[in-house]
């Protein structure tokens, strides 16, 4: 532990082999977070287009006392009973996370591009005739989601599976979640019909399938996990990343990414909006927010609607 | 800069002096932030209370291309073009900011010290039952509400009043906003009526009181801060912090606490539920996070409904 000193393993032949990423030639920062400790860069690996994102790890609790032995510290600042220090730990406690999208596509790099946000206000009208357009022309791959449904791909990573072809989905942890402390617990669960691209597309028909999503998910995250439903965020995006309906579970001491009101629909409300009238989601005006270079948006500005 | 040996200054007598921090002993931690990479804990230094925040630090732009050049991988996860790993960076790239208080008081200890929450789900009849005995026993007093509508205190902040009794409210800064820059903006409008505690009063009678909120509280701030009403998220907080109806204006850029989906209700959402139902507020299962030191938290638990 602590050699810390970059040698991937078996040298001498095709270092791309140990280290995909050492032959990286960063061309442009796409988006940082101070507050995350996250840096999204745009590049090249071997000619090939590629973002690389790095995210710094949760600190773990359970290695605080072994990190704060083994560690060394250099004194920045003290006055009376205030000491502040820059501490560097062996590596090994110190891990960053890091994702690798290559070959990666011109639509990769806009969604990782910091972009000025506006929000939306789509009618049900708008709906059919602004987005439903543009999410039929832009057919977006959901190959990688039926990867998972066919276990294709991340199959050891499945939690809990409820095979019905109406009501059944997998539960998974999602890529943000490093799985090593619950603070940021994150799983999604993708539902196995593939008729059902977003929450505009839920009627009461989908009632069983939610409720089914809520309680299972919930018991399995209880199960496997021991954190209960009272410390759960159990909700939908609308606009989703991506069109096969899924349903986020955050942990509620975590302040997840996409979990605020402008985004978010708590699972819960949906259930008791879809029981109180069928058509909620398909005639509400719904708000969300939408990155300034989003190909919809110009659609709605385009529509004259922005 | 760069010796990274944590010596402070003088070696070789007690080793205390060069790591302040190697004989601590965790006995608590008292917050951590998955998200934004910090850690709390309070435990002894050579029987001293203690205080340690650590903290990782934000990923710098310029050392990217060394990191990712002198770092060891280790893969996690591929899928099609994705891939995951965990990096192991040289230790001067990956410092770790620490912040020591010792000895530490009993008040830094609450200072720092994360309550945990609970999501409670409260019907109609809870809120009968439960919530409303809870509000009228406990008489809080919104005096200093009062104060700013009858001008007695921060009447040189209001931006915009519209005196009328009935949809009438004053529009000021929160406290929590500096105005020292857009990013962050953040104002409330408070109602002139006295008679609505919160979201659950509110009927279809009310939709002329939210529409006038809504409109010239987006005007007013377009007029005096140029903030666009497509770059403002508008809700109010069930629970609220104070029984007396206000608005939340807050900066879509920012990520303002209290605006996640469990507890912030967007006004244009509110608007439509009640001109479609006159009881939502009243009749739905509302959900919302409490602390767990929280009295309504304890009364909720004595119901039986936690």
């Amino acid at each position: 532990s602590g050699t810390g000193n970059g040698a991937a393993a078996g040298e001498g032949e095709d270092p791309a082999l140990h280290s995909p990423v050492s032959g990286f030639t960063t061309e442009r920062v796409l988006r940082d977070s101070a507050r995350e400790k996250t840096l999204f860069v745009h590049g090249k690996i071997d000619d090939q287009e590629a973002i690389v994102i790095l995210e710094k790890t949760p600190i773990r609790q359970d290695t605080v006392d072994e990190m704060l032995k083994t560690s060394t510290l250099k004194l920045e600042m003290k006055n009376d009973i205030y000491s502040t220090y820059q501490l560097q730990a062996p590596a090994h406690l110190n891990e960053i996370k890091t994702t690798v999208i290559c070959p990666a596509t011109e639509k990769h790099v806009k969604k990782y591009l910091r972009q000025e946000t506006f929000l939306i206000e789509e009618s049900g009208d708008d709906y059919t005739a602004i987005t439903l357009p543009y999410i039929s022309s832009q057919s977006f791959s959901v190959q990688w989601v039926y990867n998972i449904l066919e276990k294709k791909a991340e199959a050891d990573r499945i939690i809990f599976e409820d095979p019905d072809p109406n009501i059944g989905f997998v539960l998974l942890p999602d890529f943000k979640w490093d799985q090593k402390q619950l603070h940021d617990l994150y799983l999604i669960a993708i539902v196995h019909r593939k008729d059902r691209k977003s929450l505009r597309d839920l009627t009461s028909d989908d009632l069983p399938l939610l409720k089914n999503i809520q309680e299972k998910g919930q018991e399995a995250i209880k199960k496997q996990y021991g954190v209960p439903p009272s410390k759960l965020r159990v909700y939908l995006h609308y606009q989703p990343s991506y069109y096969h309906l899924h349903v986020h579970f955050t942990s509620l001491e975590y302040d997840a990414p996409g979990s605020g009101v402008e985004r978010a629909h708590l699972l819960s409300d949906v259930i008791q909006n879809l029981q109180a009238d069928s058509q909620y989601y398909s005639s509400r005006t719904i708000t969300f927010p939408l990155c300034a270079d989003n190909a919809l948006l110009l659609r709605f500005k385009e529509a004259g609607k922005l």
